[in-house]
Order: structure tokens, then sequence, then C-alpha cells
């Protein structure tokens, strides 16, 4: 009878806790999107159908994966991992996860947020879907009502070898460290990173999260004694999120500070930011009487997200990468599990003549 | 124990036409095939497996999609959309779906028509598979015995931008609109289209339909004011499938005329006629008792398809685009869903000296 | 209760030989692995995660396919074939099958083998997952403890058209007749091969197994008269499995000899040995009491494996082609159907200057 947003729970979560002793359990996600940006032409995507797979070997040891298709005809397997329950509220897990930063990179069903598109913080600052392979435990502290992971991760790929031991440069200014995501295919390893996150479940209706992500980049063998091959990173990220009765509201802050860019950009002649950041807040309400299974829910959001928050060396803050997004819509739960979404985004950036576009978004999403 | 060709359904039918309450469905089909042209090499393909999912939120709300693998290492999501019953026999439908046009484009398991190959009328005049994304509504006048699908889709795209604003055309003479399916992938949008389709069921055994689709091609924002960057389209379906006893027939035919086709063969240099026209005639008999779970149907169809049967300005017809086939042969049903398929196709065109190459098809097809 | 490795069956055959009446059988298994070679960097990849799907018709008709999904973004249909049970002990089956040759082609789920890796052996000798269209009759004969198969099979394609009635080699020295197999995707047929295995079980415990397979690679029709365009094939494969409370030992030695290579060489350019060989023999024991549900197995295999163990014409064999392997490592068998693997492998060749590192094996395995 509780909704899945009310839960807080996303889909690996939802498959792991099944009461079904043994056997598979399926399930999925999917977004049906329209975006008509003004003074252009509209574009209509599948944007992605995720197939959620799991199977109980027995009380202990679970296998999930998620295998997900986007844009129609492009194929990824994004999470694929064992849990291991060693103890109450302990478990061990391997393989293809999430790596725990902010709210959406970990809860992204389409009926757990609001807006036809993720937040844009949880794009370019958090690359969601952000997955690489790694292990680690996770687990409860009831007492404390706290939950708990720490995981370690293989990380970003910063660069890799061009020609004879050249140097291409992966990371970029505009969009931070998302192009580095190796997603478990073939990636390379160099160097381990850690991520942890803390979660504050005691007070009704509410949670709060702390996360951490602290490493260096990956390179290949060959360049990975270049100075600037590889950057350090260190991000840190607060989230929460709140239901009261008909009202909700979430928000998010995320740092990630970035060393040795200046070598990074030189030898690359890339223009990475050193300093990336952003945020959101974001307030809703039911429209409908509590008591239906409907719900129609307005809410408007707020974000600020910089990828030149600060630049090192000779680099200059490119004001295109500070940009203010106001969203504003309505989800219409048709039942749980189903949505449509409508929303305008006022969109802009800090340099004088403004050339981002606003946008009309539409979408269906479902989540069973 | 009706078997699925008198039901006359096809696979999303009947992932929403599941009695079960609530969960996920799981189905599928697939076709292996192997093609011989006289004098020439083999050639064996898994031509396509698909999965079809199935989620029911509701009474009411589902969620249908088909992931479709061709040719081995090939993915599309062919389906996924949302199917809400707002009240007895009206039913709201959104997402990628099925453009209702012919027969095949909306019922195209193997298990359900003869033939190794699908109608070669349901591929180069009604592009089969057919589809984009749209919203619409369905349902059934039961007391006329009529169903009805009215839908708004995206089109097809004709052109897109060449370097600084040339255009590009994507459409061309040899496959009239096949080409410019977008599939829901990423797809263009600059103006809707609308498809319909009646069809009548008040005879036992027969089933009557008519469709209609008209609107105009998309293209980039960037050319779509250049005279012959888009066309229209008007194209009309007439078809009819009858089973009594043993003894089982279908027919269609489908014509299509296209505005603007001279000024876009002038941008773009391509040979798109202005009229597309085909159509089939097909009587089968099973050979077995009609007692026996096995069928074994031997078959005959005869088409005639024409992607120029007019043209507009100075293009000249190309004989070799008016095609005549005779298809001749075996469908063995060994269990219901499984059916093993032997023909002769004998192939012609208009040109005086016949070009196209004669072949022997064999198949396996499964529908579960 | 039975664990798999005992009842030494397959996912395939899993889902064949399922209590189910009627209706969809889901499946998987998935490997997550990790290789560190000496002086390098690391990689971590989700080699493959597949999906096994398998329905049955009827008492007697059953399809079964396996979707892979490679590196986390490649899809394969690996095998899509209907078997019908004809008689008792008699199945015909066609559509997407593996070869039966040696151990690991057909049985390659990764709880039943030991190392992280499957067998170099069963990689460039045998060219794991060898599969291909094909028909034929498998079954057993009770009375004399012996399972059969026998298909007729499409080949490798050795050769394609390069220009102007040109060839283009496929097939080369250091992987043998890997890069010909054709999967199953739009395959050119010139002439049909023959694959057919018996298995002993008569003795408990023990498993064996003698394979051939016969025929001439595929190629275009206009280059197929061309001499040396395609090679025959002759491989046998003899293979041991063998279990005895916890110690467990498995061998297989494979040969294959090519014909016409001289030819091929010369208009090709490339330099295909005429004999193809490797063997290998693996010993093991779990560590863990009988009883218990977890096994902790230590193994070491021994393999050698040469494609170029001889040569025709005046092509000088190549020593690194001449490769020898010992791993040695654990696998730790969580629970049936999750497996954790650790090993380390000593790779040489015939060199003097041996050039093949050694390396560090990690990975996580599933069946289900």
């Amino acid at each position: 009878q509780l909704d899945s947003i009310s839960q807080q729970i996303n889909g690996a979560q939802r498959l792991i806790s099944t009461n079904i002793n043994k056997g598979v359990t399926i399930g999925g996600y999917g977004e049906i999107t329209y975006n008509q940006p003004e003074n252009s032409n509209g574009e209509l995507d599948v944007q992605r159908l995720v197939l959620l797979l799991g199977y109980k070997f027995s009380d202990k040891v679970q296998f999930v994966t998620e295998i997900e298709f986007e844009h129609v005809k492009e194929v990824y397997i994004e999470q694929a991992f064992v849990n291991y329950n060693v103890a109450a509220n302990f478990n061990v897990r391997g393989g293809l996860m999430l790596v725990p930063m902010g709210i959406v990179n970990e809860y992204h069903e389409p009926t757990t947020f609001n807006g036809t598109e993720r937040p844009s913080v949880d794009n370019v600052i958090v690359p969601t879907t952000w997955r690489e392979i790694g292990i680690g435990v996770n687990g409860r502290l009831p007492n404390m009502n706290l939950g708990y992971q720490a995981y370690i991760f293989n990380g970003f790929k910063s660069s890799d070898v061009n020609g004879e031991e050249g140097v291409n440069g992966i990371l970029k200014g505009s969009n931070g460290l998302r192009s580095g995501r190796q997603k478990g295919a073939q990636s390379t390893m160099s160097s381990p990173t850690f991520a942890g996150k803390i979660d504050f479940y005691g007070i009704q209706g509410l949670r709060l999260g702390a996360s951490g992500y602290f490493g260096k980049t990956q390179t290949d063998h060959e360049i990975e004694t270049i100075d600037g091959s590889t950057i350090g990173i260190t991000m840190l990220g607060l989230d929460a999120r709140y239901n009261y009765h008909r009202f909700s509201a979430r928000g998010q802050f995320i740092y990630a500070s970035l060393s040795d860019t200046d070598a990074y950009n030189v030898i690359t002649g890339n223009d990475l930011g050193s300093v990336l950041q952003g945020w959101y807040l974001e307030g809703a309400y039911n429209l409908l009487p509590q008591k239906n299974k409907q719900k129609l829910v307005a809410f408007t959001r707020y974000e600020n997200y910089d990828t030149h928050a600060d630049v090192a060396g000779n680099l200059v803050k490119n004001g295109s990468y500070d940009r203010t997004e106001i969203t504003a819509g309505l989800s219409y739960h048709i039942a749980p599990g189903v949505v449509v979404k409508g929303d305008y985004q006022f969109r802009d950036n800090a340099l004088s003549q403004d050339t981002v576009k606003d946008r009309l978004n539409f979408g269906i999403g479902v989540w069973f």
C-alpha cells in the first residue's frame, strides 16, 4: 500500500527485498520523452527502457541486474552485482554497482522524481547514471537510524594513449567528469577509489544523506607516469527528501574538487575546471485528495550548477558553464507506477547574452 | 483452444487481454530464415527474436513493450506504450506504437502469416514494422461490430541538414517511405500526422479493415522552410482476412499519394515517386484434418507493388520498381505457436529483361 | 539437491528438462572479471550477462534462446532453437545451436568450470562460443549409456569479396578458425558441414565425449571457384569429466586438420596453419566438508595449444602461436549458482624470449 516514493527504495532494492524465497524476479522501468525547445523542432525519444532481473540463490545470496536500452537501439548493462547478506544489517556486495552520490544516481526510476528530465545537477555534476565495478559493504545501524554504504570502485578514465605515448584527454570543461565514466566495459584500472554514503531516516518522512567520493582517475599504463595524465577527485554531497501529507520537498548540494587540472589541461589542451559545484531545491504538492490512488503533483525546482566553479592555472572561467534552471510542471500519477509529466524549463547561463534555450517537456514514465 | 490465427490478435493484444490481475507477463516471437536465390549462395539468419513484456498496474492501466533483436546483434525497442482503459470499449494509448495500416504491420508474429518472408507489399509500400511515438484512442463499437483506432503520430523524416543548410534527401524511389522511419529514436518532430483504422468483425470468420494515414514528413528546423524539404502523404489501405474450416484467405490493397515530390527530387537529387501502390491476394488450405493439433497449410500468394506507380515532374518511371511476386509453399504448424515454413518465390519486374532472382526460402518461427 | 556440476547439464538443457508443463522459463548467467597482467594496468569488465528464455509449447515441442550481452554494450543472440521430441530418446532440433566440440563450448556457465577465464584451448582451438544455424538429431541410447548428437551446420566463412572479385582472407594464424564464425547473423552458406558427438555416461561420476566436425568453409558466390577461397576442416575432440567425492578432474584433446591452407595463404597473404591442436588436464579438490552447501575448490590446470602445430607450403611456423599455460587458483561457491574465483596464470610460448605476460585474475560468476 505504501507507494514507492514514501518507501524511498529503488528498483534494485525492491528486487532484493522481495518476499519470494527463491527464484527469478522481473521488473522494469521506462521513459518516453518529448522535448520542445523554443524556436526549434521537438524531439520524441524512447529515452530508456530498463529490464530489472533479480535472482535469490538462498536466504542470503542474491544477484541483481539492470539491462538498459537507450534511445531505442543502444544497450548497456547498468547494474550487475551479487549481494551476500553475511549478518543482520551487514551485506557484502560486489559487481557493477551505482555510486552512492546524491539522490537521483541511486533513485532514478521515473515515478520517483518530478520533471520529465532528471535534474541537471544529477547529469553534469553527478554523472548519473554513474556506475563502475566495485566491492564493498552496506547495511543499517538500526539503533542510530542510519544506513551505510562503503565501496571500493574503479574510477573515471581521464586520458588514454594517443599514438606513440601521446596523451588524449577524455574529461572536458562542459560536462566535468561525465565522459570519463568507464561503466564496467573493459575498463582500465590503475588505482582504486572510495565511495561512501550515510543515510539518516530517524525522522518520519525525512531522509538525509551525506556522500563522499575520493580517489584518482585511471589512465593507460604507458602514460600513467606523465604528469597530468590523471587527476585527483574529492566529491562531497548532501541531500534531503521530505514528505508530509500532500507536500514533499527535496534538495541536494554537490561539491567536487579536482587536483592537477592545470597539468591535465596543459598536456591535453582541454578546459577542465578545478571545482565543480551544483545544488537544487524542489517543492511539490499533490493537488488530489490523499485517499485517491491517483496523484497530480505540482512542483517547482530551482537549480544552479557550474563546471567552472573554479579553475586552475591560466584557464579562464567559461560563463556558459555556470547554469541556472527553473523547472515548473505537473506529474500526473495515473496509477502507482505510471506517470505522465509536463513541465517548462527556464534556462539561463552567466554569459551576458544568454545562449540557452528554454524548453517545454512532456513524458510518460513507468516503473514496475 | 482458439488458435491465434482465428483469434486474430497480436502479441501486444495478447498481453493486454491477459487474465492476470496484476504483474508481469512475458512472451516472445522469433524467426530463423534461410533464403536461397537461384544461382547464388544461401543466407542463414536469425532474422529476429523479440521479447514481449507486459505489466498490469491496475485493472485499467497497462504497459506493453517489445524488445527486438535483429540479425543476431542489433537491438530495437519496437513498441513501448501505456494503455489506459478509461471506459468500456474506450482506451487512451500513448508511447511508441504500431501504425495501423494493412495486416502485417500490426500482426507480424510468424505463426500468423504464411510464407517465410512477410509479403513484400508490407515491406516496400507499408514500411513494416512501421512504428513511431504517438498518442490516441482505440476501442470497440460492439453494436456495430466495429473496432476503431485513431492516433496522432510523429511522421517520417524526409530530409536532414547537410553541411551549411544544404538538404540531404532520406526517401528514395526504390523503397518509398521506408528509410524515413524515425522509430522513436531521438526523432525529429516538426508537424504531427494522423493515422486511423476501422475494423469490421461482424461476420463469423471474416475481418475487414480500412486504414488511413495523413500528414507531412518531418525535417530539421534549419531547412524546414526550403521548398521540397518535406512532402505530404495520404495513404489509404483496405484489407480482409477470412477463415472457413480448413480454408483461409487474405488480401490487401495500399495506395499512397505523395505531394511535392517534384521539388523534393530537385533539391535532393533523389527519385521518389508520387504514387506508391501495392496489393496481394492469398489463398490457403490446411491439408490435415481440423481436429489435429498440427496443421499443414498449403498457400499461394500473388503480389504486385510499384513505388513508381506515378511520378511527378521530369522523373521517368523506373520499371525495376514495378514488381510482381508469386509465392507458393507450405506452413507446417508443429504445435500451436511453432511453425516450419518452406516456399518458392517467382519474382519479376516490369523491365523487358527481368533482373530479379527467384528464390527458395525456409524458416522456423515461434510465438509464445 | 544435486548441484549442477555433478548433473553436468548446461543452461539450455536445464530449461528443456524443466518440470513445468507449459509456459515461459527464465534463467541467466553472468561473469564479472578482473584481469591483472604483470607490469600493466588491470581490466575490469562485465564480460557477459546472458538471459536464458525457454518456452514449452507442448509436451514435445520447446523453444530455447540465449540472449547474451557482452562487455556491457554488445548484444548477441547466442542460441535460438526449436527442440521437437519426436520419440523417446529422439529429438529433432533446428535453429541457432552450439556445435558439440569439447566441454566448454556446450558447458560454459561460470559455475561449471574452474578458473576466472575459460580454458584457452576452448577459445583458440575450439572457438567458444561456437554456434551456427543448423538442424539435426540428438538423444540417448540408454541401454548403451550413450548420448548422441548429429547436426548439419552452416560453416565458417573463410573469405569474402574484396573489390572486383578480389579475395579477402578472414582466418588467420594467431587464432585459427575463430574469426570465421558467422554466428547465424546474415551468414553465407555455400556448403553444409557436419558435427557429431557421442557421450558415454555409464560409469558413476564419469563422462567421456568424442566429437567430430567435418566440412568446408563458406565464401561469397563470386569467388567460390577461386582456388584457396575455401579450405577443408576435419576437427576431432576427446574429453573427460570425473567427480569423486571432493575430488574432480577434467581433460580435453582437440586436433584440427585444415586442407588447402597453402593456396589460402597465397591468395590472402594470411598465415593460417594446416594443423591446430590443443589439450589440457585439470585436477580440483573441494577444501570444505562435502555436507556444506558452500564449496571452496582448489584447482590446477595445464594447457598446451598451437595454431601452427603444422603449416603447409612455404609458411614458417610462428613459435608465438605455440602456447603453454598453467593456471592455479580457487573457486569459492558461496551458494549453488554463485561463485567467486581467483587464480594466477603462468603463460609461456615457444619463442626463446617469452613475450606472454603472466597474470592474476579474479571473477564473480552467477548461474540461475
